[in-house]
Parts: structure tokens; C-alpha cells; sequence
């Protein structure tokens, strides 16, 4: 950045935009170290005249809020801030009430802007608020985390969780703008960077055998930061953004972006979404490994591929099976009935994210329910 | 209805439909007595293969819930009903929720369809609930009040009061089907009538001095049923669905259809929506005439204008000034917060629907806070 004097190494790489082509709701997602400082003047250009409310958790609000605050103040953006506590348990209808009333305390009006600075939970607590709040106001994403600018903050789907499930309510609300600032990952913890980085993989599984490759080779300059770490970025964005374009309230297509999620999802209920014991990229990387462990099972790849995903994964730190989640061990009635639940069931038929080898997954929309309990089981027992 | 050969007089009138034009989110309003008995027929139609979920309150469905799950029975669509208390309060986050928790355990999924069996608090509770469960599910509006049937079951704005304003937090969420029954009209108390025959006349106030004076000549038979009350139904809808087609978010001209509403809102705010002393369409009707009253004293219309609206709600029993809604009088200062939060506030403006005369309704964007605040002082000093 250019604003940026004192930028590290990292600044090497310059801002790069991608964008979501949605025809009336496209919008950019500009990604790049040090755009955090950017973001009043891009809100200013975009909405002109408008005030601005910052939702953030504690957290992410005492390490990068200030900097967002002096952003919008050098734009002359009016501004506020609501906090929420941190992590995947503020996902709920108290906290959305909370955030609602916090935002509707301010006085903002349809015509301003509410800004989600933070990582997934924020961002679709947020993101589903600013859709509510005076039947929906302006909205940004300012991703925070390695999985929020990969994934989370891209592509609309904004909810939270139901005691009956994760995301089961919530709604399709793209935001005007995403921020993903790059040089703020360097304040995750490494857990949190991997957890991110099962989503990166994800793109590489679904449709990008050679992304997957550059992954296996690049993975630690990804970790360190700079050109990687943005390459990376960008490439999950636009893997992202496709997928949406085609299908951006998932009749289809989309779907696929739940490789892993639906094992993951189980996986994360039956934990009751307790932090300490799994975090949601986590679920995923271990759904992601079971998607093609069951798929070889159901004879549509090999062993070797399935063993593939589970070597990378575990080459950066990640969990890749069950056993490798601590405490007590899943009961699998916990399992199937949070599957059921999953709001990715058509008509009764359970649909899975399944694969014919690396890079090329499919929907599957007739999976057996005794072939899932089977495989489960199995799992369990080993 | 030739599948009604026991109807009343009423029955003479056939069922009409009009549409909502919204391109693809178009829909039709069926209008006519006896429909409740057809709505199975028409979800299976439009719906194929979906199970459904009612939503409705206790009293709605004690009168009308067992004809409508015959008719849902009769054409095999499976069904489940959730029930909440009647009344404004239930319009709040807790409700929501509660709604929210009663579809998904229903099992339901985003195909499936919920169906609001109720009056305006039932279609914008469960209408906002429609939106968010799964990111939307399909709905239905089956509205049994006049003012849900002439108004709020038309045009797609669901949700819930906020401690801080009525409405303010919600989506507009368009229905894929609206059936008004004119006979599930007669168990209407004559309060409950009255109170959506002012949304009735408003629609003649806005843009219809030929519809207003038919109401003059043609009230009582509006308030007995049969052909005129399914005329009156009629010629609002396709008011309303004028107005929609034309804004459907309310950028602009949809504002129109707040005639009466700023002034409403405040002073069912005021009464913390205690429907023992003021209903909305109450509200609404005095509203109309301070909104006339207001436009005479800004120099748009003759006060004889103001007082011949104020003359035919008090003709057919509607209150028309503060003073006639039982209880403490009310406070200034409580009445101008009411007003300055209302959602139809724009940058700090003040956004009022004026007239210039009968049926000459207009936005006007610049009022002054200091002119309404005394011509209330002067309402609540007379």
C-alpha cells in the first residue's frame, strides 16, 4: 500500500480485486496487506453521505477496530461500534436480537452502512442483522480471519445456529464490498490460520487438482505470509465467486462448496460447537478427509486419493479423522440425527459432497442413509 | 365456489384474482368466499410434492385451522401447525424465535411451504420466518383479517417490532400465493372490520377519489359482505399491487402507502401497542386525518377536505382524533422520539405523506420537526 511506508516484507504484494458478478448486486473483493486503512475511503466512494455501525467482537475490535475507526474518520464517515463476544456461540437469536438493538440505537437508516469487521461468526451474525435491521441496510465485509476472506465473507449466506443445527437460520444477503486485508491474518494463532486453510483446500478438491498441487508444494510460504499467502487469497475468491455466479441461492451448483461440510457440520453438533474441542475448519479438514474415505468406500475414487487429502492436511497441523478430536468419543444416533437435520437434506434423500478423485467432486443426491450410518460406524469403531 | 353448493348470499360473488407483477417473484391474489377450502388444491398445484406448515394464533385457528388442513389433507399435503398467542405483542425476537424453532422441528426443508393462517401480526411474524428458516422456504399467505386481506398480506413486508419502533426489523419476503377468503370475514369482531376498512379508504385518499366516494355512497354494504366487501377487497389489492409493482422496496412511490402511518405508528408506540385502547387500522384512520389536518395547516388542501375524511371514518365508528382512544392522554415528547425513530426517517429529514386534496397524496421529504411537533402540541392542547 502505498499509504503504508512502514509496510513489512509482506507489502511486496500489491492490492488485487476480484470480482463477484451477480448483475445488480456485483460487488469487489479487494484483497491485499494493509487495505484495512482503506476502508473509509471506500465505503465514502460507495456510499456517499453515509454513517457507518462496526460490528466486531471484542476481540477483533482491540486488536484492528481503531484502525478501521481512523479509516472512516479520515473519510468524515460518522461511526459506531457494537460488540459481540467472540466465537461460533454468539451465533445465536439472543445475540442477533443484541446486535439488532445495538444497531438500531444508533440511529442508523436504510441508506448507511453496517461494516462486519471480524471473522465467519461475525460476519454472518452481522451480514444476517444488516439483511433485518429497517428490512435491510448497507452492508461490508471486513473479513478478519484466513477462513472469513477465503470463504465466509463471500458469496452472501449470512445466518446463525439453531439448537437444531449450525446456519440453519439466516439469509442470502450479498454485501456491497469485501475488505480483505491480508496483513491482518499475521495476528491469528497458527490454529486459526490452519482452520482457514482447510477451506483453501476445499477449492483445490472440488475443481482444482492443479491448486491442490500448488498447495502441497507452497503450503509453508502460504502460512509465512506475503505473495503466497495473498496468491492463495485470490485464488480461493475466484474458485468462490464462479461457483456463486452460477448458482448464487444454491438450487445446484453451489452445493459443492459443502465438500466436507456435512460430516464436518455433524461433527461440530455433536460437540455442541465447544471451541476448545473443534473449530469449524477443523470439522471441515476431518469432513473433507471422510468425504473421500466414503466416496472410495462407494467405489467412486481410490484409497490412494482419499489418503492424499488426509497427508496434506496433516502435513500443516490439521485433524483428519474422528479419534483426533479431544474429549469423550461420538455416539453415532448424535451423528446421524444432526446429518438429518443438516439443511442440506432434499425430500428426505440425505445429499453429500462426494468425489470421483482429487479435484473432481460432484453432488450426490441418493445417498443412502444405511450407508452413511455404516461408514459412521465403521469410523467409530476403528 | 361451484365445489360450495351450501354457500350463503355471498357466494354470488365468484373468485377474481389479481396480480402482483414482480417478474419472476410475481403472484396472484385469489379474492372470494370460500377459498379456505381450496388452498390444498392450490398449494399442490404450485408446489408439487411439498409438505407445509401453518403458522397461525390460537384464535385464528380454533375458527379456520381444521377447513384449511382438510383442504391441504384432501390434497395429500402433508401438514404440521404451529400456534402462537394472537395479538401485536407476539411481533418480537422471542417470538421469532419460537416460530422459527416450531417450523424446523417440523423437519421441513427450503421446498417445503409455510402457510400464515391469520391476520397482519401472523403474516408479518411468520412471512419473516418464511425468509429465514433454511434462507427461505416458500410461502404462503392465507390472510383471515380485512386489513391482512387489503393490505398487509400484499406486497411482501414481513417482520417484527423492535422496543424501539414498530416494523423495524424484518425482510421483504413475497408470498407465492395470496388467498383472501371474503367469508372467514364474518367472524370478524365489528372492531376488527372497521379497523381494516380504514386501510380500505386509505387507498381512496392516496390515488382514487372515485373509490373513496364509492365508499361514501356504499360502506354499509362493504360492512355486510357479499359483492361489495369482495369489491372493496379487490379494488385495494390491486392498489396495493400497483404501488409495489412500481417500488417494491420502497425507494420511492411505495412510501405513498404510509398515508396515515407516521402519525399511527407514534401513537401506537405511545400506547405500547396495547390493543385494549388502539389496533393499527385505528391508528391508521386517526393518522389519515392529522395527515389531512397537517397538509390543511402546511397550505396543501382545504380543511373541508380534512374534515370530510374525518367525517367517514366517524361515520362507520373509526376514531379519528387522540382524544377518542381511551386511557391517559399522551405526551409530547413521547409522541416526536416515536417519530424520529420511525423507518421512515431519511438522513435526519423528517418524511411525511401529505396531500394536496382528496385522493392527491404525495411524499414529502423536507418537514420540519418543529411543525409537527405544534400541530401535535396543538391536537393534545384541544
Amino acid at each position: 500500500m502505498a499509504d503504508d511506508p512502514a509496510g513489512s516484507v509482506e507489502s511486496v504484494s500489491g492490492p488485487v480485486s476480484v470480482t463477484v458478478d451477480l448483475a445488480e448486486r456485483s460487488y469487489d473483493i479487494c484483497i491485499g496487506d494493509g487495505l484495512l486503512a482503506s476502508v473509509g475511503e471506500r465505503i465514502a466512494d460507495l456510499f456517499p453521505g453515509a454513517r457507518a455501525v462496526i460490528v466486531s467482537d471484542e476481540t477483533v475490535n482491540g486488536l484492528h477496530g481503531q484502525v478501521l475507526r481512523d479509516s472512516l474518520g479520515r473519510s468524515g464517515v460518522i461511526n459506531h461500534t457494537v460488540l459481540v463476544p467472540p466465537g461460533e456461540r454468539s451465533k445465536n437469536f439472543a445475540m442477533l436480537d443484541r446486535v439488532v438493538d445495538g444497531v438500531l440505537a444508533t440511529g442508523l437508516e436504510r441508506q448507511d452502512v453496517l461494516i462486519a469487521l471480524g471473522g465467519g461468526v461475525v460476519g454472518d451474525l452481522a451480514g444476517f442483522a444488516a439483511g433485518i435491521v429497517r428490512r435491510g441496510m448497507g452492508f461490508v465485509q471486513v473479513p478478519t480471519s484466513l477462513l472469513a476472506q477465503v470463504d465466509s465473507s463471500v458469496g452472501g449466506k449470512t445466518g446463525i445456529n439453531s439448537p437444531r443445527g449450525k446456519n440453519l437460520v439466516g439469509l442470502f444477503n450479498q454485501p456491497s464490498l469485501v475488505v480483505a486485508d491480508t496483513s491482518v491474518l499475521d495476528t491469528l494463532s497458527t490454529r486459526e490460520m490452519r482452520a482457514g486453510y482447510a477451506e483453501i483446500v476445499k477449492y483445490g478438491l472440488i475443481g482444482r487438482l492443479d491448486f491442490f498441487e500448488w498447495l502441497q508444494a507452497n503450503h509453508r510460504a502460504v502460512f509465512a505470509g506475503g505473495s503466497a499467502r495473498a496468491h492463495a487469497v485470490r485464488v480461493s475468491c475466484e474458485a468462490k465467486a464462479a461457483v456463486v455466479k452460477a448458482d448464487e441461492l444454491e438450487g445446484g451448483q453451489r452445493a459443492l462448496l459443502n465438500l466436507g461440510h456435512t460430516f464436518g457440520h455433524a461433527l461440530e453438533a455433536s460437540v455442541a460447537y465447544d471451541a476448545k474441542r473443534l473449530v469449524h475448519g477443523e470439522g471441515v479438514a476431518i469432513g473433507m478427509v471422510m468425504a473421500h474415505e466414503f466416496s472410495h468406500r462407494l467405489g467412486h475414487c481410490s484409497q490412494e486419493e482419499a489418503s492424499r487429502v488426509a497427508e496434506h492436511l496433516s502435513e500443516v497441523g490439521l485433524p483428519t479423522k474422528m479419534s483426533d478430536i479431544p474429549g469423550p468419543s461420538f455416539e453415532i444416533d448424535t451423528l446421524m440425527s444432526a446429518i438429518a437435520q443438516d439443511k442440506k437434506v432434499e425430500r428426505g434423500a440425505l445429499t453429500f459432497i462426494l468425489t470421483k478423485g482429487l479435484g473432481r467432486s460432484f453432488i450426490a443426491k441418493d445417498v443412502a442413509v444405511d450407508d452413511v450410518r455404516a461408514y459412521l460406524e465403521d469410523c467409530l469403531a476403528s
